[in-house]
């Protein structure tokens, strides 16, 4: 996505590449998790983890395998939105998605695999106390399951070809993708133990990170490039889903963005003087002007 | 299924009626989570943990939340292996199966959610320690995933329509449904602090009864009642599905039964004085008798 991730980008797939799938029970099923977790993911959510853990001066080791178990768990609910019975989707980043090249058997289970495996990466990660493990789990497993993301998945499938309100669409966001990308910074500040202004400013900056990630998306639905955003212009319209544009108007949207961005830098602002850097800051506005 | 299970249900199934399912998000998905969850199951591997924690003299309540996530992951395999894109059935234990009631795409979830849920419930357990939550949580999640359940799952698929050998169908069980009923007795000694002589014991045991509870499963598909085990007898033979008796005949099951039955008999006389009681005996017989 830009510069300022790479660095993040190259040790998250460097660990990812040496992540160790022991006791093979069936090559073909280890063959179909590898494929959607290295399908070309822009890595968001483990560089803002391993970004903010680098702010609060912890040892990025320490953040490593949760940072794979957040991908896993992401990489999982992606397969299983792709299936013929969810969005029946074929195509991701330009791939085909899990169950066009293993089967829908295989991709179901893949996923579930996954999403099992996220959890077991945590219990065995030698860097971090056993108290920590059990926050980050409980933390995950809150923010990816029926009172996080697929929770708010369900919501979202309720609310198609219907008129929603705002707070309906933000509420379905804060689940469906907030949840994951909160959970992305307050993982950071439990590993980093940081204090609880900190843990307070960066945990509502992570929601207005969610926030203008889904304002953007739905910009780049009416306003991308097809080559760079990998589905068809427009297809939010096509498809009936309320956005924050069919809801509020373009112009207004724009400016609920731009309100969301400040909110975020000025919460950044806020934190202790040892925790002022730049990484964060041109992270919060490289999500509001990625053309992808 | 019998006398001797009833206490441990009754105990399990009035917890699990009183599970908190905090932070509502959307009612359907619950629902529907709860409606596989409570679908007349026998609850085997919940008493069998709780049965061995008794022998084990320790306090039951420090075994119930593990109970009630190895249940939820048992009940997410079921909704899956029930999908139109797996075994695409429409009836479960007399009951129309996750998806005939919620759709495709709740059922889905649903297994994701409770999937997601048991790892939860474990961080929150009041009455183990961190060290041996994570323990419990890499355990159920290694005896789950790709190189436990999933994975036999996986193979199993594999081998359908296939002449299969001894040695494979015993593999298949082992990952398929043994890796959760050992599970069910290793968890028990890892909560009790078992030492290494009752733990070895109890893991060989509950590998005898994970073979013993598959060949009756294979015995009952062709001498069972159809009202009592709630499908057709005879499905694996139209299924084409390889089973102890299609590779060993009848006659020489009955005798392979009869010594894992054995086995595990005399593994539990193994077992130092304190920990001699009837009850894992009697259930041991019991999977080898029952009727359903």
């Amino acid at each position: 996505m830009s510069q300022i991730m790479n660095k993040y980008v190259d040790i998250f797939n460097d660990s990812l590449d040496r992540t160790f799938f022991d006791q093979v029970v069936n090559t073909k099923l280890e063959e179909s998790m590898k494929y959607s977790l290295s399908a070309g993911g822009k890595r968001i959510r483990p560089v803002l983890l391993l970004m903010t853990l680098s702010m609060l001066h912890t040892d990025l080791k320490k953040g490593i395998e949760t940072a794979k178990a957040l991908e896993m768990i992401h990489t999982y609910s992606l397969i299983h939105d792709d299936l013929p019975a969810m969005d029946n989707d074929d195509y991701r980043r330009g791939l085909q998605t899990n169950h066009k090249v293993y089967g829908e058997a295989i991709a179901i289970l893949a996923g579930d695999a996954l999403l099992t495996k996220a959890f077991e990466l945590i219990t065995k990660d030698a860097n971090i106390e056993a108290e920590d493990k059990i926050k980050l789990i409980r933390l995950l497993s809150e923010s990816s399951g029926h009172q996080g993301m697929v929770g708010g998945q369900v919501l979202d499938m309720d609310s198609e070809d219907k008129e929603i309100t705002l707070d309906t669409l933000r509420k379905i966001h804060r689940y469906k993708t907030g949840a994951l990308i909160r959970f992305s910074v307050v993982a950071a500040c439990t590993i980093a133990k940081a204090n609880s202004k900190t843990f307070l400013l960066l945990d509502a900056f992570s929601q207005e990170l969610g926030m203008i990630f889904q304002i953007k998306d739905d910009l780049l639905d009416i306003e991308g490039d097809f080559d760079k955003i990998g589905k068809a212009v427009g297809s939010d319209e096509i498809n009936n889903k309320s956005t924050y544009i069919s809801i509020l108007g373009k112009v207004n949207t724009k400016i609920a963005l731009e309100q969301h961005v400040n909110q975020a830098l000025y919460l950044l602002d806020q934190l202790d003087e040892k925790y002022q850097t730049e990484e964060l800051k041109s992270l919060t506005k490289l999500f509001a002007s990625r053309d992808k």
